[in-house]
């Protein structure tokens, strides 16, 4: 039984300050923490493509398991929307070649946002299983920056750059449980990039999962035997501080256990929920279990279970 | 066990006079039978967007197969480098909206070029199995027609449009048996589009090709306990008439099993290998296994072997 071994990430070092952003649109700090929910937003290097960052949080990855060698990865899937270039070639093979991963390995891109992690645990466990692997990694790498309409209240005081990679193997930490997909193309236009500009309908995309997400998560909660009771951690796609606490209060008493950090980054799109987890499920980590939900551009959303066995 | 149930396509109605674009180049009839393989080349109308060919083909695969129901569609996988508008959404969420399957249904679009098929029966056969998934529809679209400049000789003799959809379900007719992928992003520039054009370096991609993919087959082929002399039909990648040729020529007594066909159609990049099966591998086929191997954009190669099972 393969599953998630380890996690690690790199944000790139330039900040925003988010606050100055705000207070440029006439907006408060008070606004900036209680609505966007971080007071910086991590933006990468111009000279920096995507997949620097995604061969960045590999060297990390490796770095911290020594016992995972560059010859041993059989896998390398990555998920983006913002690739290299043109997006062709993917960005999955010109990261191979920067990581230095041996020609055997089977790369593809996985094109979602921030429901990406979700889809893309199930997407690489599964291919690794279908074809035989023993060990892969999958990298979330999704930087808005580059699609960014500074102009745009609407979405300059959200996004952040990031790169997650996680490792996938046998004897996991964690195990993937029961998972629960879903997709409304008619919501195409609420998360958009015309022009070279990304567009967000933020009212229609917040209704959409404040409204969705706690049923969806409750499906699957159901299919793993668990209730809303029983989770021990909310690992929810910090789309904004604003849905997160919303969806927090929709849960009730159960809302304490929502977890809230947009780790100084912002909202780095399919990254968030990977970053939630490296930071608060390994090391000194107490949860058994938890439900993770990332929701956005498609729409598209996914639910899932995992159970702590290591 | 889940496999491959059905296919089905979508070749767009528009041709391009192969001999006719060749002449203005200064090469012949001969020289288009010989190196490029089809005196036609398919392309889509311009009011046709790459969503629009992928719902072309899960309509006609509905139709094939009456029971097979839409609202038994669990996932829909589309691979292309060539979706609609800017990448951003999926080209997945927006089939399923014009299609009209359920929002219950799993999305996502792999990024893989000429290997795409091979790598995406694989991803779904896995995603599905993870996600306890009974019903799944994989598509290949990259409408190259949207790249092409067509006052490059290297590139608009070659490349046709083409959607395919894959059922791939329970009680499947073929099986899907061992697999091998490869991936080398140092040959990221062989094939690659800058400024919205197509550039390929076709003597570097016929030499990958010519030198690769045989060894790789036979890998995959021992895994399976078969060898060259046993495979009922080699369903490879149709780069080109010259690149099928060389191979089958490599190939020695075996290579009359080698299957060339470009449908009329030209390289349609993912979309070559399903419609090779399509044409061959169902009703009247003799075949009892076959080995597939699609190799491109990447550099990036894939080789399976298929067990008849219906």
């Amino acid at each position: 039984m393969i599953g998630i071994k380890s996690i690690a990430s790199y944000i790139p070092a330039g900040r925003i300050d988010n606050i100055a952003q705000a207070a440029s649109f006439d907006r408060d700090e008070a606004f900036v923490q209680a609505k966007i929910g971080t007071a910086t937003l991590s933006v990468k290097d111009a000279s920096e493509d995507t997949s620097d960052l995604c061969a960045a949080a590999v060297r990390n990855l490796l770095a911290k398991n020594p016992e995972l060698r560059l010859e041993d990865v059989q896998a390398l899937i990555v998920v983006t929307q913002n690739g290299d270039g043109e997006g062709l070639p993917h960005t999955s093979a010109i990261a191979q070649h920067k990581i230095g991963l041996p020609t055997s390995v089977a790369c593809f891109d996985v094109s979602l946002g921030c429901s990406g992690y979700v889809y893309g645990l199930y997407a690489i466990k599964g291919f690794m299983e279908a074809a035989g692997l023993k060990n892969g990694i999958l990298v979330t790498c999704d930087p808005y920056s580059k699609i960014m309409d500074r102009s745009d209240r609407m979405t300059t005081l959200l996004f952040g750059d990031a790169a997650t990679a996680t490792w996938i193997g046998e004897d996991p930490l964690w195990e993937l449980g029961p998972a629960r997909f879903g997709t409304d193309g008619s919501g195409a236009d609420h998360l958009i990039v015309r022009d070279g500009c990304f567009h967000m309908n933020g009212r229609q995309v917040f209704n959409f999962a404040s409204l969705k997400i706690i049923p969806h998560m409750q499906e699957v909660l159901e299919e793993a035997g668990l209730s809303l009771d029983s989770v021990d951690a909310y690992c929810l796609h910090q789309g904004s501080g604003a849905i997160v606490d919303a969806i927090a209060k929709r849960l009730g008493e159960n809302g304490d256990r929502v977890v809230k950090d947009m780790c100084g980054a912002g909202n780095t799109v399919s990254s968030t929920i990977p970053l939630l987890m490296e930071r608060y499920a390994f090391e000194g980590s107490a949860w058994q279990n938890l439900v993770m939900s990332g929701f956005g551009v498609g729409l598209s959303w996914g639910s899932a279970v995992l159970f702590r066995r290591g």
